[in-house]
């Protein structure tokens, strides 16, 4: 079967990027891979690792040059200079897609920088570690995860379904958004827990300061759990809060009429309306989340994934 | 050596209390054990285990006659009715304590319903899993768990030393609180992350509602974490949010005011606050409960105790 794409063009080889490396590799994705990245030493790790049939090149508009499929894999905050940078080696009909964590204003930077006659199209796969760099790139990251796909308004349905087939050909179920609507469900899911993790620790560190005692060392399993994403990384982080600032507000805006009308029943001791919604919420959890990791779990549980696995909820409460 | 406690009674051979049970039995804590519970059908099943040389009994008034210590393992809003029930049979000198979430309403209790003479000392051993009844006891569940006393204010500093060394005994490491400390700390680390969690599954049904599309379906690891504790029993819950109201709704202001410095700084476009914000959040997490996993770690990390071993976190944004 020949791969699904001719000519791939990887720009940036940290932890997603290398990870695309190695899985298109392994599945035999692309006919040919050009791979570079902007840090000297990370392009020599790449070639160091010797783990690819890659071409590792210096510059991102060297990359791109007859590639089908170029693949943006830096920050967020980048894409626009990256983007600028690759446009006069384009080739006409080519897709242009990143694997940012937010969408809309990577869509347009994207789709502002780069000339008529090439497709745009976002991609966000639901996949990572806590670590960085070529030497964590996973060939199985993407296996039996959710990749996002907001194509541009005007992109060609063609070319959507052309990365549609390349996600799932790395083993990924492609879901299509709107970038907008990507970045309101992310904003649920994903940017506001982080919000609410970032600034529980402030709060536990003020009744620190202002107690004189420890309470974060008496922190549970369910502290662990709900902070673990705090410990993500900052400038990351920053940009995704500065890039999908209204979604997040909204989403804020909502959950705090939830907390709101429950700190109400708390208030009123009314157990019947606690009780009821907290049951609402166990029922939602088990059937949405614990049945997800049933109907799409990794092929093969490793080591590589284990986020992924189901696990027993043990409470130290 | 001689057992730390020469008569034991547990009221109660649900998740904890048959935790104690056989944690007991394999240290060899107490000389004798006398257990009961309030269903017919659990003491059968504790006579039907025959894993203690417990001997088990029909009311909690038989069980604590000529107990030294009697540990009532019962849903925190059932502590007064037992505290009346046993206060007739209850031997001077004899310790009183429980193993609720809650300390200040069941010392309270406690102290209320039991006699002169008789010394409360609450505790709440920061263990469990998400399993009950008495097939679900694990002889190893305290090991290297904290377990926080909050002796009544009058309380006798050598019955306090008692329970202490019954504790440390069975593997834990006693912490000494004020019942209301206890209730701050936990409001924090504990019932604050569980009310969020609760709500935030509200917030999400209702963006499914309203836009008709899934949201849940896409939550990535983090989401998955940050609300594995909303598949807590909901009773349980509105037990604890109903009798730890005050330093609840207080934790929960503290927190709102720190959740709404960083929607402001987001509103701004301030990214120097927000990374600093985000960093202060990462090193305080690594610093006090990365740590803490290596100074407190079971001694047997085993799938009896999944929850407390340290566990590489995968971030899936």
């Amino acid at each position: 079967m020949a791969p699904v794409i001719r000519k791939l063009a990887i720009i940036g080889q940290g932890l997603i990027g290398s990870s695309i490396t190695r899985a298109v590799y392994e599945r035999q994705a692309a006919g040919e891979v050009s791979v570079t990245d902007a840090s000297d030493k990370v392009r020599a790790r790449v070639v160091e690792l010797g783990l690819v049939q890659a071409k590792v090149v210096s510059t991102a508009g060297e990359a791109v040059r007859d590639a089908d499929l170029v693949i943006i894999c830096v920050p967020v905050g980048q894409i626009a200079a990256v983007s600028r940078q690759i446009a006069p080696n384009l080739k006409s009909g080519a897709i242009v897609s990143d694997v940012g964590s937010v969408k809309a204003s990577v869509v347009a930077d994207m789709s502002a920088n780069l000339p008529d006659g090439v497709h745009v199209v976002g991609a966000h796969p639901l996949a990572g570690t806590e670590f960085s760099g070529p030497d964590a790139g996973l060939p199985k990251l993407f296996v039996n995860r959710w990749c996002i796909l907001t194509p541009a308004p005007d992109c060609d349905p063609v070319a959507l379904e052309v990365i549609r087939r390349f996600w799932e050909a790395l083993g990924s179920q492609a879901e299509i958004m709107t970038p907008l609507r990507h970045d309101e469900v992310l904003s649920m899911t994903s940017h506001l827990p982080h919000l609410i993790a970032f600034s529980i620790f402030h709060t536990a560190l003020r009744d620190e300061e202002r107690t004189g005692s420890e309470v974060i060392k008496f922190s549970a399993g369910s502290f662990r759990d709900f902070t673990r994403i705090a410990s993500s990384n900052p400038v990351m982080w920053r940009d995704i809060f500065l890039t999908n600032r209204e979604p997040i507000l909204n989403a804020l805006r909502e959950l705090l009429s939830d907390v709101e009308a429950c700190a109400s029943a708390i208030e009123a001791g009314d157990g019947a309306t606690l009780e009821a919604m907290f049951s609402t919420s166990r029922t939602t959890r088990r059937r949405v989340i614990e049945k997800e990791h049933i109907s799409l779990k990794p092929e093969k549980p490793s080591e590589q994934q284990p986020r992924f696995l189901a696990r027993p909820y043990a409470s130290d409460d």
